[in-house]
């Protein structure tokens, strides 16, 4: 039995970031998971930018969140990230965002959600099998996984 | 037997809304929706400029959106808005996001999404019920909403 | 005497472009300057898309913005563009920014500001002649800039 | 003779940051001016958000950039801020920005800018002589300008 491999990323939230409700805007949550996302792959030892160098892009299938308590300026989130299904074809990440402080065993996350991902190549945006163009990168995604706990 | 109200918004994709993939950075169909949700209050006769100037706000529950073909620079995206659940407390909003000249009976859309909202007090962001606040929106909204069509 | 050739372009204040200060975040304004730059372009007849197309960008060289009383969610602003300085390799572009309904004769701009462009290849970033590449628009600019009216 | 009190700010470029030239796109660099003099009041002892919790509010009174060579996705930049010019009722913030590993003695910065910014209470608007409201700010701002070195 193992846990999934999780990755905490720290952000403080910028003042731009905010909207006239004075708070962060709720389009701006997808911008911090895409910087976990950043972050993670660098975590398992593949950066997203040399994925890009090597000729692939990987485009968002899809995206959904859900809000709770509200963040601001003045305020350093915690995104915690692990991939929740994996596919020779697509990779589903799950973020649950914290504020800097919160112990994610206890603190209920102020958004949670999820994005899937597929690999496509930069020049035609043909969908590829990443198991195949990306073999320790699909391993380590498998490891990443976890066994559903 | 009637069909939903819909209000079909065009916006022109702007070049600071693409990415170096070349196409519209994918959190941005978000801000594409909200400028489409803010014409369809207009459209039923209540914008929400004055209900923030009443004193109440529509924060976002939740949000998902899935995403097909790209829309990139030069193309103008035209969304398809209606409401879709009503509860005394919460609206949800789907949005069909095609390329202006698509035709929406036959065309598939490039993103498809929804948004779930409440009405909070500006002051202390506290929940209220929409049905009572502003009774007259809310039977626009019933009217607007078909009977499932 | 002429005087400069000005296109006016209306852009209604999203939401997402204000900041907890209740107003329009003030690097947004930059945006506008771009949707008005994009229209400016369309209404000369060469669409910066198809400068692109045929392998060409506009990068910015400078900008400056100075900035008077705000705008908000709710205003419409209006920006009025022209070129007000203009050389083979260089394009200066001045914006006056109003809100929609002021007089620009006698109303004093919200903001005004400029930007500097060159021509440069998309594949190598090397700097043009305009005036080579796009004879026909160079002229149009020519023709834009009035005399110094 | 005192050097004037410079703060490096490093920031990895984001991915939402880029546009379809592949680069940052030009206003973000705005945001990486607000980002590092955020960050420059911090080290200063005198958080922005404090100041707005106190009631006060720093709006731009003007902004300037001059591009260089592009920074991208995969770049980290690095931000030096100064305060250059102080009075009661302005500061004068400049930006020289670098790639994170450029050596600011002897590489050429990517972008140069400056911004002013006054001081306004939140409630009205209403500039204030921040050498009175904040009088160990402006203390702190007059050490951190150096003589003109």
């Amino acid at each position: 039995m193992s846990k999934a491999f999780e990755v905490a990323t720290e952000i403080p939230v910028r003042y731009a970031e905010t909207d006239k409700m004075g708070i962060v805007y709720h389009a701006n949550y997808l911008i911090y998971c895409e910087v976990a996302r950043t972050h993670y792959l660098e975590a398992l030892g593949f950066p997203y930018s040399e994925m890009e160098e090597a000729g692939y892009l990987s485009p968002v299938l899809d995206v959904n969140l859900k809000y709770g308590l509200p963040c601001t300026f003045g305020d350093t989130v915690k995104v915690i990230t692990s991939v929740t299904k994996l596919t020779p074809v697509r990779t589903e990440y799950s973020y649950k965002i914290f504020l800097k402080g919160d112990d994610p065993e206890t603190a209920k996350p102020r958004v949670t959600g999820s994005s899937t991902h597929c690999l496509v190549t930069a020049d035609t945006f043909k969908a590829v099998n990443q198991k195949k163009v990306f073999p320790k990168l699909y391993e380590a995604y498998q490891n990443a996984l976890g066994d559903g706990e």
